[in-house]
């Protein structure tokens, strides 16, 4: 049935019986092609029928669907005429993971960073957008700060044609974290209309005290309400909310949401959903090691391919650290598991906190927790640290407090969106005063620059690839000293200075170009800032330095170097490798990085261009 | 009475009579002072009832007093020893407007960037720190989307020795935006205690469904509150709320915070407050030009200068633009008046939205906006854009939405704490791909980028400083060029490129320079991006190129220059003349600049020491 539907209006046609067939249909593609190309599984098995219902109820592209992350936006991709190209999802050249302008006017927001929705959704509607705008953010999301920001900017304006779907898991990338968590699962009981007019009945008989019947009755009916039912978020800002609704029952959905468009105000449509509905392996997985997964066995669940990352490595150090120092503390935004703190939560649950998908209050209560004495450790993603650039610099590095960043996923990430690249943290990080910035260039140097983070007085940002660990260190590993870089080789026609996964590009075309009878040395900076003032003397016979770095060129690691030079009054040629002005595509890391010239080939090119005359 | 109290405990001896006498002193003294030094004055006569209960309840600094925003600590100065030094409030090297770890043990927190202190104070808190944490934060912060992430992280683990006070005055810079904004001013009604026990009397007649006594016990009560009273966000998260207390009484203040210390989990003491109590011409001032203010009369509370500021040559070129376009909109996070957009939203109240602090949901917003077919302008201050650092880049850039940035207060500020100064600017957007970024040299170019913004079809950021407009361009100016910059004269010796304010100082340092027989040209960029490749071509001449800019080195327009030249395979001697590293001190901005070597004279001195051989 799935060939059938090329376009939401094939759907409208469909009865209740054809779209069951057609939920499970959906569900047995997904499963099948994710198991192959990775992706992201469980939040769009979760999602089947609650998309369907959004397209039969609104007409996209005139009412635009706008997803919260996007990584739920699978079926809404099947239904808009792409399930063919899913053999290539995530792949070079194939089809995003996350809504893309490119592939379908169906599509709108491509940012998969959390929470942003709302403001989409009313930026549209205030701005009298006459198609419905449906934001679609689910209970993890709803935890981000921003979109709070915009609910109470929503209750405020209430403009018409807005429609909120809130769709509740209880899990974000791990069990949600937060006080609306608690709010779900009520209203469904059939106990509640009986015992609801019940109560409305004696209630009729009290006085009123100075206020209009109207206004009474308002009260009265929110009051009855309040009894079977703790208060919400959405009662306490006046909103309209339509109750917990099952959110694989279409039909009830499809009511639900018709209801919803009856209203001249916003409306907030709150579905209960099961991530990874249909499939076991993903509903019983604690771990949510199916939310976002490579290739897998569907009999098991379990990865087919299996290395340890660099995000265990740190967890290790980290964990070990944790063991030797009763102060170490560990903050994440709703990933410990994924940014490398499960280890750490295993055996030190008390010191391990998990804030929702909440950076910024993540980076300001880790300088609470300095001020009060500790050794707190952020770890966040590269590209969701972005939320916390103000709290870095304002919170936590103006009072030069001891807070280390763990940043996960720096530099090119891969398969993900444009917005998942860590391209810009060496140029975000390094203008912030008081901030020590380091690049591990390998397995070792990561797990020895955590051991010099937990112990420095002041604030610390070790950032380092997605990736897997060539060679695993055992521990404890010699903690590295702050500002110190390793002169790997001499060179007199050119040096390449280079910090992170790129120390071993800069390695590579350093042999090439000796075999070809070019003098090249290479340096592996270590530290983004300080850098070590020995690079100038040890690039004073090359003429050209060529600083390589997995980030923006602008502002980065490479500018630095030359804001280094320029201090010590030195003239040189140079060279910047690195991510150029301009978004990154998604597909493998290596293929990206061989797109702007970040590779091995590219690199001994350009130097043997810039070395003619 | 004020010159007895030079500790929080000389406080403790005091009878409520003699509170009232010093509050009264305590008024007038602020009044005098900041007439005379400028600084903030309402925020300051709200709250001076509040913080003398607040140090009379807590033993500071054991007990951590945490200021959200900060600019209202005054009267907490005056109690912890720091009356004297009022008359050089704001002033170089004297007594700071914000709290300041340097002045005093009372103070911990600097940042003056709101919604902060609840993460602060939660981590305390979560880190087993043995005294009380009190964080006051005012209804305007509460807007703020990390003040949410925090209350809903403190929801969940309601940790012990933690109190919220909500400093609600219904007005933060200006009347608070926002649904919370709706709650206060219920309870005080006599009757409320009358009406709740007879109602609670009826309820207990009515069957229970399957819930234990107590639970239906404690689902009655708030449904009696429910009655009476909207529902809070408070409740909905389930944290300890007083209800609202006049924070104005001091006695039922200390009363109030005394039982909040009686619980084991955080409590919200909710307290109103006038904003200006005490003195006429700040409570009646609806534009708020008394919460931060220079020198006035303290008869009528207006201003001794007057001056045509750029913030207003700013918003009159945007309300013209927007007579001329109907789909030119404007965006502002609680500051509509003081960040330009006073004019358009007097003439197009309709076009013009205020979000609350809420800097994040602001710049999203206007991506929906844009998306639906507006034209947005979004009016924030250089140092509070940092909030949306991330919104910026991958709501609005990546998909190269036609929004305009107006950044006011951009590089050095002057009086206000150091997360006051706007350095960051330049470095953090000149990273993001797809934006264009200005930095006009006088009004007149400050209109010209106005034009050229609002047809711009991408993202455009204009960033200029607070201060006078020393001439004012009749209307409507030509717009500029995107990418054109302007060679003001040449030079063989050394060029400087400057941008925005800095073009100034390096005119007169070049007239200097020629003057002593050094050959200085000078070249005004205006745009940090994208950089006029011409300008490589002139500086052909010079073996010296100073770069300028009132932005911290660190990544800013000087690297952006020498990335151009290194792109151009040009080898040069730099100089960059910006910000170094490190947080800048408050105090007059020439004061402030020249302390780091951006005045004319060191510019000069610099260039001098660089050319001798």
């Amino acid at each position: 049935m799935i060939e059938s539907i090329s376009q939401p209006s094939d759907l409208k046609s469909l009865s209740h019986d054809d779209l069951e067939v057609l939920c499970d249909e959906v569900r047995t593609f997904i499963l099948e092609k994710v198991s192959k190309t990775g992706g992201h599984l469980s939040p769009n098995l979760g999602v089947v029928e609650l998309t369907i219902a959004l397209h039969r109820v609104f007409d996209s592209p005139k009412d635009r669907l706008i997803w919260d992350v996007g990584h739920q936006a699978y079926v809404h991709k099947i239904l808009t005429g792409r399930a063919t190209e899913f053999d290539q999802l995530r792949h070079t050249g194939g089809l995003s993971g996350y809504p893309s302008r490119d592939e379908s006017p169906h599509d709108f927001v491509e940012n998969s960073h959390a929470s942003t929705s709302l403001s989409y959704a009313v930026g549209h509607a205030l701005a009298g957008y006459d198609g419905w705008t449906v934001a679609v953010i689910g209970d993890g999301a709803f935890t981000g700060g921003m979109a709070y920001e915009a609910l109470n900017h929503i209750a405020v304006t209430k403009p018409e044609r807005l429609i909120i779907v809130l769709n509740d898991n209880g899990r974000s990338y791990a069990p949600t974290v937060g006080g609306l968590a608690t709010l779900a699962h009520y209203r469904i009981d059939p106990r509640y209309e009986k015992t609801k007019k019940a109560i409305g009945k004696m209630l009729r008989g009290i006085p009123v005290v100075g206020e209009s019947a109207d206004e009474m009755a308002g009260r009265m009916k929110d009051a009855v309400k309040q009894i079977l039912e703790p208060s919400t978020v959405f009662d306490a800002l006046d909103l309209k909310y339509s109750g917990v609704v099952d959110g694989h029952d279409i039909k009830l959905l499809e009511e639900t949401l018709e209801q919803a468009k009856t209203f001249t105000e916003p409306v907030v449509v709150h579905v209960v959903t099961e991530k990874g509905n249909g499939y076991q392996p993903a509903i019983e997985d604690e771990e949510e090691k199916l939310h976002g997964v490579g290739s897998f066995d569907i009999a098991t669940g379990k990865a087919l391919k299996s290395e340890l990352k660099l995000t265990e490595v740190a967890g290790r150090a980290l964990a070990e650290a944790a063991a030797r120092d009763e102060d170490v503390y560990a903050v994440s935004a709703a990933m410990v598991s994924t940014a490398g703190l499960k280890q750490m939560a295993r055996r030190f649950p008390d010191r391990v906190f998990d804030t929702g998908i909440a950076e910024q209050h993540s980076v300001t209560l880790a300088a609470g927790m300095a001020m009060a004495g500790k050794k707190p450790v952020v770890a966040i993603y590269s590209a969701f640290l972005q939320r916390a650039f103000d709290q870095i610099n304002a919170d936590v590095a103006l009072h030069d407090l001891p807070v280390t960043f763990l940043i996960d996923r720096a530099g090119v990430t891969g398969p993900d969106g444009p917005s998942h690249h860590g391209v810009f943290d060496l140029s975000y990080l390094r203008m912030i005063p008081n901030l020590t910035v380091g690049a591990p260039a390998d397995a070792t140097e990561l797990c020895a620059m955590i051991e010099t983070a937990v112990d420095h007085d002041g604030p610390i940002a070790i950032r380092y690839p997605k990736g897997g660990a060539v060679s695993v260190p055992s521990l404890p590993v010699e903690a590295l000293e702050v500002g110190v870089a390793q002169k790997l080789s001499s060179g007199s026609d050119v040096m390449l200075v280079a910090v992170g996964r790129m120390v071993e590009i800069a390695e590579k075309a350093a042999a090439d170009l000796v075999e070809r009878g070019v003098d090249a040395g290479v340096i592996n900076a270590r530290w983004v800032k300080p850098l070590d003032p020995r690079i100038v003397e040890w690039c004073s016979e090359a003429p050209l330095v060529v600083t390589l770095e997995d980030n923006v060129i602008a502002g980065g690691f490479g500018s630095a170097v030359t804001e280094m030079f320029a201090e010590a009054g030195v003239a040189k040629k140079f060279s910047h490798v690195g991510v150029p002005d301009g978004f990154l595509p998604f597909g493998s890391a290596a293929d990206v990085m061989e797109s702007v010239g970040m590779d091995p080939d590219s690199v001994v090119n350009r130097i043997l261009t810039t070395l003619t005359p």
